[in-house]
């Protein structure tokens, strides 16, 4: 992010630390799902199920982060005048979602 | 898996050691978002970025596992006699995918 | 919407106008599907191609209101006063976007 | 679809019965949202909630399709002899999905 405008638009200390911390969990998550792969009679579906998990665990860890964005920097948007890069960014990523 | 019939139903060695490494990458992906969860400056975008990118990761592994399960093991169901098993355990993963 | 911060808030004339067209043709697309499932010999995989493409278009039209709906009516939340329940309704919607 | 070999898997008929209903449901609540997106004062929450919606319904149809197919064609693609282009088709739909 080099748009100076942006620059004071940090993520809220208590979602940026329940984020961390879960984002902590899903590392372990992964980690596991890295050893389970080592096995060499780990079933396919296993794996998916383990996947799944995951992502619903990223999903909610995103939702946290959005909601916070959504909150303290989208809805005031217009007051500060970056309206235009606000909306863009976010449809980026909205976008497949 | 319990399930006896499903006991032979191992992911492919080589599919499963390129999910291994792929996981592995992930997993350094996700560290780097924790540690990029301790600045106190991060911007929320920025983590959305990094966890839809997480995400686009996790389902190209997710992709290389189905896709081994519905070769090696969906396809020859009928003949194994475990169809309906195999049916139900794959809706319950591709469901809300 | 009963809410009554929120009755000012249409959607863009031009927005609205293109969805109802796109709409209006992916009603089009949904009434050939419908035809296709009355032959004997449709075959499921051609469905679910229709059924993606629909899904794609829906998406689309979907897209085009939600930064309309950014851009006029979430961005400037905090000005007009109804930020947290601009915020609440829309986090409903995305959810499993 | 050309391919011979795929000629005889047509979707079965209660589930195309079903899934016909079902999307013709869905047609007259597209219908309903071209009619709506008519109206001056409407909301674009109320549009992206009924997009939403028919989204849920379209995912339905799809996932009874979906399960058909894979009961009917695909745990016996093995015996048939075609496996990979059901593999094939099938990894090209649930993209994205």
């Amino acid at each position: 992010m080099a748009d100076p405008t942006h620059c004071q638009l940090a993520l809220d200390p208590n979602v940026r630390e329940a984020a961390r911390r879960r984002l902590a969990s899903v590392r372990g998550h992964v980690e596991g799902i890295v050893r389970m792969l080592e096995r060499e009679d780990v079933y396919c579906v296993d794996v998916l199920r383990q996947l799944k998990a995951v992502d619903g665990a990223l999903s909610k860890v995103g939702d946290a982060v959005l909601r916070s964005h959504l909150h303290h920097h989208v809805t005031s948007a217009r007051e500060r005048g970056d309206a235009d890069e606000i909306v863009d960014e976010l449809m980026e990523i909205l976008k497949y979602r």
